[in-house]
């Protein structure tokens, strides 16, 4: 069976386990605190040597990290991945986009906000903010006249940006300015299997 | 024939243009100043909208962005793509740590250094410089006994790491603490149809 060490209210490690609940993959799931350095521990650094989660290992100890290679590795052979080459670089597209481009300013300011409110990153709120909506504005502009990310259909693109961008409001990100953004989310929300942020195998 | 659109300085657009050269692939290349806010035209945003180099046009003029989403597009049936699926996910897992654990600050420390000298963001440069070591840790960490990032062959997993770390020095990292690192650039840099980062099509 596969592990999965992650830590609830991470959007990353919701990808992953949204994605292994609508594939219908059985696995273990092992909560980490991050918030008390439980992926810097000695043990957990021997698997991720980044100390991050969420982290796949596999039926053969090997480990497998970073949200947006374990989304593809999963959904390989599956609808959510799509068959034909462009729509699958444009897939890589948007995860590489989700990234770079958004998850540092729209997770990392719910981060600060819900999870180190006391922190000297608050600071720089304003500045991941301006970011943030930076994103959020390509995302909205792609959206007119498209249901989904890539091929008009749903897959892992739409889990990828959906992880942070659902929960944006918990960053101070006010959504209202995104309609097309609004009605993807919903869209995702409908989806077969969907289950919320802090799902996790009963 | 396939167009590039990027900046020679650009070490994401140094990807591109090293793995189209390695696979002999033609291409136009078109040089955008970025420093001139080149991709910042109504022209450019048309193209991107995320607004950023490289970007590369198809012959039917789809527009693909992102380094990381551009190599696995080009490498696909290349001896630099692996063949096997859990190579190509780790590949991914590189490619996605390169742009978010790498690239933001090696790559970041070079562009104050070189080309914003008189920015603000100076004042970032020690705590870049600090986020920046552990990636290169994690690099030296994994690079102990293994010749190439992924299955013990060059690939495009090394081809994104190496183009901002082989410049690191320019953002002021000394990689003279990191052998394993220091044995791999060279490595790299010997293979067949290596070319340096400012290298465009004659």
């Amino acid at each position: 069976m596969l592990t999965l060490h992650d830590f609830l209210p991470s959007g990353n490690g919701y990808k992953v386990r949204l994605l292994l609940h609508q594939l219908g993959i059985p696995f273990r799931l092992v909560e980490h605190d991050i918030l008390r350095g439980a992926t810097r521990t000695p043990e957990f650094l021997a698997l991720n040597p980044n100390g991050k989660v969420p982290l796949l290992q596999l039926q053969d100890g090997t480990s497998l990290a970073e949200s947006g290679a374990i989304l593809c590795y999963l959904a390989l052979d599956s609808a959510l991945w799509p068959a034909e080459r462009l729509e699958r670089a444009l897939t890589l597209q948007w995860l590489f986009f989700e990234q770079s481009r958004h998850e540092p300013y729209v997770a990392v300011a719910r981060f600060i906000e819900r999870m180190a409110p006391d922190s000297p990153q608050r600071a720089e709120l304003a500045h991941l903010r301006d970011r943030g909506h930076a994103a959020l504005a390509v995302m909205e502009r792609h959206l007119a006249g498209r249901p989904f990310f890539v091929g008009g259909r749903y897959g892992i693109a739409d889990i990828a940006l959906y992880a942070y961008t659902h929960v944006a409001d918990e960053g101070g990100y006010d959504l209202s300015p995104y309609p097309n953004i609004r009605g993807w989310l919903a869209r995702v929300a409908a989806q077969p299997g969907h289950v919320p942020i802090d799902w996790k195998p009963g």
